[in-house]
């Protein structure tokens, strides 16, 4: 990728920022900019929640050349100079047909890795919740009832090994976590990454998490074919996460086949079986097939973020399928969403200033 | 510390090994032994739990040179070759005043070191459960409700605070998985730690995990004075961890003065409070200075593996205090224990067959 019609100079005269978000003023942080970018203009527009609408008249558009947006966005015509557009999501499925997208080479930039922390955080607890019991212990505490219960098979995870399947941002995050805690790391990607180079991420991670290099995996499963997925299934996994995207290759990716291949891999083990996390997206599980497979044994059990149907409706047998633990899809929410949209724009305005490839681009072949 | 009385060689000839544990038989350990130190003599006693006699007369004793034990233990004139005794707690109190140990030179090397992985992940586990707000989900799913409550509050630990009372191998290895997850990490320990020499910490860690070198702390706070304690109180922190042993000293070393330290501290950084954890014993907390805290903001919670009382009695304000989770004592739950206990002694035979200074050995002058 290259840069593609970005003026760029130090101070970033001649650029104009209009940021329009629904989160509070960032004071210190338009403070910091001004530092930075003495040049730089910058526009902070406090939005509504939901609000679709420019909070100016279409003519303000025209002078703009930088814009943080989640999806108020102008036509090609009305901001002829804009160059980068910083959204606030993670993801860019709703921009992709735009016009000011798809007929533009304008540089569209996610907000990935906002997630890493909060979402790695939700796996490493509720998985660590399950293994100590936590459940359990809240409940005697509700009944005010000092009781050990079945406090000897308690298992730490010192040697078990952890899969993560996608190990974008939120993967290479948790990697980092569960290592600490003495995990192995198998990694699945779509692509093999076989070279220290291909291992690698560029996009945006807090600085000293994440795995930008891809050190953490002891083993690096990859491919499209349901072979590929099955030898990494197959690799001896005490908890299975799933943190790929939701497409149309990975709606029910794991189903009744995958958690038989899960158990018979416990089984030739001795007999430790997979605890399964879904921080993705519902449909990614079959989700009938993830009841039987744990009321049948063929797995300890799941947390899930996030489920099929969504929201799960009152009475939904999940709600009560045991070992399961079911959480309102918040595993994303952080009071510090907003502080990381902000450093990923001023990371990507350095990278401006100094004439550098901007982080988190949208890749207009791929859509992502 | 200097071995004392120590009879080595590459294979251990002329030594003779007793396992006195409860811990079923590891052929496999065994096995291991067998093939690294060929002329050592090793017999396994399995025990009944809470067996405090020996499992032979008492004529066995006397060749015998190396000993794994909880608390069944010879008198000096019934095992004159005693050379090393490798204890399967990581506490050596019991034995201080017997006179095998009080009377003689012979090594005592305790567990220290196994408790490590399990509790850290006990203390990590209740700290992300109580900030992603899983009590209550798992209250909601036992309702059956889809409901995401306050979840706009919920705060990640990027750039937050530990402290941890108590740097040894508990403190070191939560220190290790708060870093990875992007906490800052404060230690306190009784003496100060002031070159890379002193922040070391030779007792034993599973490989690639705790901090043996001291890496981790930003800042190190030391000195048993109250106004040492009230200064690492007051340095900004979001979770204060209590990993130090209780003593005379430590007795009620966290009541209301401590507690309004933390709260002064955390109104003068704009608001944020203190989260307890407490895995040590409980009364190194007063109890009803802690229930006041909760209940009058000074504290955010608590999450309390060990109380006084304890047992908890039913009926007692702890149990429904808000902000705060109680477990019964089983944080050091670990199916793992004897494993890790084994490989301390491992360990040490090895170090042993070298000529080199035990690990975990208990000096007779601090008593451990």
């Amino acid at each position: 990728m290259t840069l593609i019609k970005m003026s760029t100079n130090k101070t970033l005269k001649g650029h104009k920022l209009a940021i329009l978000s629904p989160f509070a003023k960032p004071k210190e942080f338009l403070e910091q900019l001004r530092k930075e970018f003495p040049d730089l203009v910058a526009d902070y527009y406090q939005l509504q929640w939901g609000q679709t609408t420019a909070p100016f008249p279409p003519e303000t558009w025209k002078d703009i050349t930088i814009l943080l947006t989640f999806n108020i966005l102008p036509t090609p015509e009305q901001a002829p100079k804009l160059e980068y557009v910083q959204l606030q999501s993670a993801g860019a499925n709703h921009v992709l047909k735009l016009p000011i997208f798809a007929d533009t080479e304008i540089n569209f930039c996610t907000a990935n890795g906002v997630h890493g922390p909060q979402i790695s955080e939700w796996i490493i607890s509720t998985y660590l919740a399950f293994e100590h019991h936590l459940p359990f212990f809240l409940e005697k505490q509700k009944q005010g009832t000092w009781e050990r219960g079945d406090s000897n098979n308690i298992e730490d995870g010192l040697g078990k090994t952890i899969g993560i399947l996608g190990y974008g941002s939120i993967g290479r995050q948790t990697a980092r976590v569960a290592t600490a805690l003495g995990l192995k790391v198998h990694a699945y990607t779509l692509h093999p990454r076989n070279t220290p180079e291909s291992k690698k991420d560029s996009s945006w991670t807090p600085a000293g998490l994440g795995d930008p290099d891809g050190v953490f995996p002891s083993k690096w499963f990859a491919g499209g074919k349901k072979a590929d997925l099955r030898a990494f299934l197959a690799s001896g996994l005490d908890l299975l996460v799933i943190s790929t995207p939701l497409t149309d290759n990975t709606q029910h990716l794991i189903a009744a086949p995958e958690f038989k291949v899960l158990a018979d891999a416990a089984a030739a083990r001795g007999g430790r079986k997979t605890y399964v996390s879904n921080i993705a997206r519902g449909p990614v599980i079959q989700t009938e097939d993830l009841i039987e497979a744990v009321n049948g044994g063929l797995i300890r059990g799941a947390a899930l973020d996030v489920t099929d149907p969504e929201p799960l409706p009152d009475g939904h047998p999940l709600w009560t399928t045991k070992n399961v633990i079911v959480t309102p899809h918040v595993s994303g929410a952080s009071t510090a969403y907003a502080t990381r949209v902000f450093a990923i724009l001023e990371y990507n305005l350095r990278r401006l200033s100094e004439g550098k490839e901007l982080t988190n681009r949208v890749s207009r072949k791929e859509g992502y």
